[in-house]
């Protein structure tokens, strides 16, 4: 993370203001807001950043990047956790925010296309007016693009799926500048090979994706939501496993450990029992919804669940949340002027108890506040470090007992990243984790991009 | 189509038998037998067959197949229709139907692992003694790698997708005899670049898959299905739109147009109307299903839906599905000794009615007899011509009606195959399909296969 500007970078920045003009900014302030993601993670401000606003305008800077062998990275909101869009200096940023457009929203084929720097939230409002909505993505308000390249998922995955599961094509511009589609709008297809997957979670490392069609929903006509405490992490699990089994079409099953429960009964006054906590979301008509949470408030009865509270009115339910939203802010109230720095793997349902047991004995061990929260109908969750200011030793001790995690989900049959992504972050865990593999992905990165100009040192550790 | 075997064959003929004994047949029924699926596309019997019961053995086949630079063409089942399991005389096939092991069944995760050469019959009838069910794949019985290979899916894919969406993870081996591993039994993985998707569908041309890990779920507590006419293939698609925006889980929903169903009708003697039919299966608890089935026979009405017909027990069940499962025979039974040719394009489910009209204008208009079943949720559907024996003038028309029909289908929107996958009959749609792409899949191609073995011509036209 050391690299300057060099000539080669000098020259395509000539020629990036000759091609797009004002579109290419050099101003300092500019190059810092956009050299960086949430992590914690290394980055240097990038030598320009380009403000893109059309698949051409990423098709020039490509072309340009490529011709000279220099480095593009690109970003939209900004709201990895992984540093996947952190810069170096002699990088060139392409910052597709101002790729905003909805362009098309297919009432009638239950679709949607939007350029990638369109807003989750802007996307989902548009499509209010539809009676539709797009139910996938993380809490955090993220681009649509920014969610495809990184494979996001989010609490809903146990019924929508991920990213996925949910993009049928994609516009990405290659390494050299070509733009390609890669799938129409047919709900599904066999032909050739799936590029839309590539594309999907490789972080910009392959192409830069530029315009993505969605499949989309109809907002259901009724939602309930219930609240209820374990007395155990197995119980959790196990209820959770029942009500998969049971055909039960969970809109979210989210988990919650005691110590964040204990974390936003400080923050936001709940006063639930300190115990392992399971938010379930249940959706369809009135009837189905009623007989969905009858059936899961039966299932957590009999694994000993207590405290069973259901909302299906909008204030209700919205209170219900607040102690899952509330979370990653009371998390930092714990301790005055801290950080956090959320990871997340995901494992077998099955090895999920025995993954958060032992992971929660190893920070308690060393120490370090790390409360979790799941997606646990994915067996995925999350471990935020709570991390004091200026404290290294914390940082060091979060950083190996992150380590450790990645190796107790890998040696599960899990993964070391559910949703957040390898970016910088976890480049030396999907070494591990994909050894066999390894060299496949690093040909076929090769293949798309043989300069090694996009988004490098991402995914695959130069 | 008139590749001689090669010295390079012989001397790795000579490689094989050493390596692999008996399991080499060079017996010229054995070749016969395994060169060729369900097509009328061209074959000839390779010049020998390696009956394989390890991903060892593939490995050893394909390492030599390698070294050596001869074709390897992978099968199993051989119930693939554009020709992706066809041989040439030079080709060295992998007869992939003895790794027919389960080799793990997860009830606690709802995933199980089986080599490639498993049937869905038989890993449907290992998971029913845990209560679970794979319900992905084609009418007609399939080895689970096949379906994988070709991206399948069949009737149910509305509710649970396509082999796509239900892979969790392949061991598959390389060009080179390489073995890998593309993924674990996470439910979702952010790892690195999707291989798992790239070699689903790949259909054998990037790797041979040996084992393949799936979704598996709960066998639904009850089942409804009922069969309805409509006055238009229009009403029959705006029928399918409500449904499936009302957020009714249906889990099958197929199209019988009027030719096809006064052909069972003749075949089964059914006497259903000779109208555009639908047929609609509900899955859940008995009141869930109860309440779906009220709903969209409602809708129905509302679209001029006639003759509603629901039924919730076993042999009432099979009856109505009997106008849909005898198609195919009730189609050879038309015209005697004839052999019928099944083609599928995919489209927006907006442009379904259009499509299937229009095709059914050109079939007309050329007297070709060619009725169409359709998974009218995915906007996916057959036509199947119906050949005279001999009849060269027939196959001459239908292929110029085929070609019509992705012609169509593409300025649509949609897709050349929704799920029978390029094989050898498609790649020209491909190539039209996706002419953006198909360098960046070349490129990925050679990366992967940088000698052109793996079965040569099928995808990517030579």
């Amino acid at each position: 993370m050391t690299a300057l500007p060099t000539s080669a970078t000098a020259t395509a920045l000539e020629d990036l203001a000759a091609a797009l003009g004002a579109k290419v900014s050099t101003d300092p302030a500019v190059r810092a807001s956009r050299g960086h993601d949430r992590s914690h993670l290394p980055w240097e401000p990038p030598s320009a950043v380009v403000r893109c606003t059309s698949t051409g305008d990423v098709s020039t800077a490509l072309a340009i990047c490529h011709r000279h062998g220099v480095p593009a990275v690109p970003i939209a909101a900004g709201t990895g956790l992984e540093g996947g869009a952190n810069s170096t200096a002699d990088a060139i940023c392409l910052d597709l925010s101002g790729l905003d457009n909805i362009l098309r929203i297919g009432a009638d084929d239950l679709d949607a296309t939007v350029q990638a720097g369109v807003m989750k939230s802007a996307l989902n409002a548009a499509l209010a007016g539809h009676g539709l909505t797009f139910p996938v993505g993380p809490g955090v308000d993220a681009s649509v693009g920014g969610m495809a390249s990184t494979g996001a998922s989010g609490t809903t995955a146990v019924r929508y799926g991920t990213m996925k599961e949910n993009v049928l094509g994609l516009t990405v511009v290659l390494a050299d500048g070509t733009v390609i589609k890669t799938g129409g709008r047919a709900r599904k297809s066999a032909a050739g090979y799936d590029l839309t997957h590539l594309f999907v979670g490789a972080e910009g490392t392959l192409g830069v994706l530029t315009e993505v069609t969605l499949r989309v929903y109809g907002i259901p006509e009724a939602t309930g939501v219930a609240i209820c405490s374990f007395p155990t992490l197995e119980a959790c699990t196990a209820v959770v496993l029942a009500t998969l089994t049971s055909g039960v079409p969970i809109s979210r099953v989210e988990l919650l450990d005691d110590v964040t429960v204990d974390a936003v009964n400080r923050y936001s006054g709940l006063g639930l029992p300190v115990l392992p906590t399971l938010i379930f979301e249940f959706e369809g008509s009135p009837s189905a919804v009623a007989e969905q949470s009858g059936t899961v408030r039966g299932l957590a009865a009999r694994h000993g669940g207590t405290g069973w509270d259901y909302a299906d009115d909008p204030e209700r339910i919205g209170r219900i949340w607040r102690a899952r939203h509330d979370a990653l802010p009371s998390y930092a109230a714990l301790v005055p002027g801290s950080s956090t720095w959320s990871t997340d793997v995901c494992v077998p349902i099955s090895r999920l108890a025995e993954c958060i047991t032992l992971t929660k004995a190893d920070t308690d061990a060393h120490g370090v506040l790390a409360p979790i929260v799941g997606h646990v109908g994915d067996g995925n969750f999350h471990l935020a470090f709570v991390l004091p200011p200026g404290d290294e030793g914390a940082l060091a001790a979060a950083a190996a007992i992150n380590g450790r995690l990645v190796d107790r989900a890998l040696s599960m049959g899990g993964t070391s990243t559910g949703e957040h992504g390898i970016g910088l972050g976890k480049t030396a865990s999907l070494a591990k984790e994909h050894a066999s593999a390894l060299p496949a992905m690093a040909a076929i990165k090769h293949a798309l991009d043989p300069r090694g100009i996009l988004n490098p040192g991402k995914v695959l550790a130069g």
